[in-house]
């Protein structure tokens, strides 16, 4: 179930040059490249002529030559040149694919272009290039529906068990209050944690030796975008309301992530953590890299396996998930399960869901 | 075709620890792992909530807490907590499967519970334990049907050509007098070789010079369990009759088979040699492991050729069969599918196969 | 799309001895070895018995002996003994395909063996064994469609960007004078070029400086061959009409690829170049060898990527094309899908293809 009628990114802005690259996208096959101005290009990866990816061609300029029968195609996708014969027939041209680029993340529009609207580009991850800010960010390909990794995100009660020895402890799952929010197709999870004992990363870098209050707000935007403010402060003085989804108290951190579906069971991850530069001593930041690289692959294993339990259930929904039923924390993961549901709907021409008032997984 | 009110052998016993491990029977996710108190359980690999295989998680004491949210299951497979919320769910529980050891088998029961019964659990491998015996085991999952490697063991004149270099020589073959029966759902049979020249574990281990008279007899028991007893004696002393069953003559050894599918296409398989200690002089122990460990590898990749030359079949018979025809040694593989497919007949409810007196395959 | 009726190379004379060698073929599982007396042998590699395949076993003289339970089949496929029984039952037999050589090629003709016609044998390949010819030669699986490897052979333009570093430069997409033809069910297409640059190979071991007139003559024959006559002499002294079939002039090689299916989506490719003694300085050989063994990995590359990219097509015609259109470069390889699609439907018996005017891809 991809929604397409949307903005997708396709690569962190520095993985895009000279050098075509291929990326497949929604079952798609995209090729990236850059002009020489600098303009992320995306085209069809797939010569209309025989098939052979363009991508596994060379640019000549701003045009991208096959590399079996030199057809160039210019970045409008368009046919400029048949070798060996003086016109270029009309079918001879790629889909192009609209591009934008925000920080450091380049945005590929998989629906029908005349929609495209640059306006609807997600630009909240606007710390990715912060110059007072550190950001450790990767990519990877993962072997599981995107929606498996929405659901982590929108549920951080597992740091208490998948992260225990970085930024989550038992508190985070046993004593948080949660406040779960829709507003249009946006979805929000705030979690409160008061008084709680700091997990050990609060207490190596945040430098907290008592209990803590803690937050984190995890917002969902579609189709498969997520933004999480984290934060701290000693127990008493920690931020509520508003105020929580830009504080990050004494020590804290955002996370930005943006799934891209390369087939229904396989997804492009690019995630970021990113922290103000002062909440880090010189002296510990190479430990703090290495401890944030460790918390992606442990959730790595985490989506995998869930996967492959799914693709051995003959009965599983959808491919990615079914649930025998739902708990308290899983208000906010549902929710986008059904904002995605009625855009999908909405794409397709199809009636919206009826209210049954059951909650569907 | 798989046959589930049974008892399968998960693991060996030495396997299973307090570490969860996982394994698919039967195409069904299962989790084992022991009790403070040593007692093994099998539990269904498949959190209730997210989907996540319950054996990522932790044991705590007897309960085992999944690695994703932290809900806590029970020996008998009942939530027992839910972090963050005062109520269990009546869906949180996962599927208890009847376990039982015996002989250094794990055995668990796959179809109804309330059909589990424990006097029901196969026994019959007791030298597993013997003191006065040396076994040699192992475990491995072979990438074909489970009936080719119980054709395999009840027809035993491979043993001329797959195992040419130790248990086996030409006159096994050509020249043994073949005895098959069946009693109820078990089947024997029963080979005899008169006069013959000696094998070369024989002649090694044995300590044959002259002719030998030799024996096997291989028993299947359902599901898919294989007892051969092998005996050998000098030409004109062999045992015969009832005694064949039981006694190795002057050396021999029995050996245990027992397969658990995993898939229509894979297969566990849980194989021993054992053998009397006195029967293997100190000075020749390391040769004869070494000897008998070459024996599965030469078994392995006729299973697996074969598996693979009925994969490209396209008139292949349930995926583990399609011969052109009959031989006289295979009257003891044909009844043991005869007796598979009334079990299963049985376990559908379907009326048994008419006797038309045709050889099926 | 397999055309049955044929002969297909299944070997390199030289990789077909006294240990039998497994081929898959048109979906088919073949056996191949030779007799005592050198004559190569094919044979369906399935044990009629068992499943096993025959090439797992060994040779007993001109017999073959399955591994598994020791059946004996001549070299005319019949089971010529069973171990421990006396008579041979009627479906104790393989399929023996007629095989033939010519040339450094053992062919084995995969249709109705009564239709097997020896005069039909490819053996355009002479300078495969001619002694005054250098020959580089090898074999390779490529995961594609056979057809897509003749679609490269009968359109040489791409040399010039595949093979820009040897055999290849942009004059021969530019400036190249086609001629197609078709004669039954052969294909021809000659390219001329007049009064070009030298590409990097025809400079080094052609020893040419000023510009050059350059022929190549690619052939196509049912099911699945090609032979190219290349050659070059200085601009002027070109051979044109007839004598470009034979005459490499000052500076040419000749080309054989034979393709067999092993599946819709894998071929097996042998692939030759062949050239006169005299036309490579002993100084040279080494590096002759070395640039072109590097030919057919580029083309590798390429095909498969192309394989690639139309599996993940839904809309692609018959697995292996699905241009958007045609080029003036494509009527030879477009007029060798039409005599296979027009041999295809004999062979089934349907009514030929209408002729719509239209060219189908």
């Amino acid at each position: 179930m991809f929604l397409r009628n949307h903005w997708y990114v396709a690569a962190w802005s520095e993985d895009i040059g000279r050098e075509p690259i291929s990326r497949v996208m929604l079952g798609e096959l995209v090729m990236l490249y850059r002009t020489e101005d600098g303009w992320p290009v995306a085209l069809e990866d797939r010569c209309p002529h025989r098939n052979l990816p363009l991508s596994e061609g060379n640019l000549v300029g701003d045009v991208v030559q096959c590399l079996y029968h030199g057809l160039e195609f210019g970045a409008d996708g368009v046919c400029v040149h048949v070798p060996g014969q003086d016109n270029v027939p009309d079918w001879a041209r790629v889909k192009r694919y609209p591009v934008a680029e925000r920080n450091r993340w380049v945005f590929v529009w998989m629906g029908d272009p005349e929609a495209a609207d640059e306006a609807a580009v997600p630009d909240y991850s606007t710390r990715l290039v912060d110059p007072e800010w550190i950001t450790i960010s990767g990519y990877q390909v993962v072997r599981c529906g995107y929606r498996l990794i929405l659901d982590n995100l929108l549920d951080l009660s597992h740091l208490a068990y998948v992260h225990a020895r970085t930024t989550g402890n038992a508190a985070l799952a046993e004593d948080a209050v949660l406040t779960t929010e829709a507003e249009g197709d946006r979805v929000r999870i705030t979690r409160w944690m008061e008084d709680i004992e700091p997990a050990p990363a609060f207490r190596r870098f945040g430098g907290f030796t008592g209990n803590i209050d803690r937050w984190q707000v995890s917002q969902f935007l579609p189709p498969s975008y997520i933004n999480i403010n984290n934060g701290a402060d000693d127990a008493g003085s920690g931020a509520r309301g508003p105020e929580q989804l830009t504080s990050r108290g004494k020590w804290g951190f955002v996370v930005y992530h943006a799934m891209t579906p390369e087939s229904a069971t396989t997804t492009h991850q690019f995630w970021a953590v990113s922290i103000p530069e002062r909440m880090v001593p010189d002296a510990e930041r190479e430990t703090f890299h290495a401890q944030m690289d460790t918390v992606i692959p442990e959730d790595t294993v985490v989506y995998e396996a869930q996967q492959a339990a799914i693709d051995r259930d003959p009965d599983a929904h959808d491919q990615d998930a079914n649930p025998k039923g739902a708990l308290a924390i899983d208000q906010a993961l549902l929710e986008m399960r059904r904002v995605i549901r009625r855009l999908h709907r909405a794409e397709q021409g199809v009636a919206p869901e009826p209210n049954t008032g059951r909650t569907l997984p």
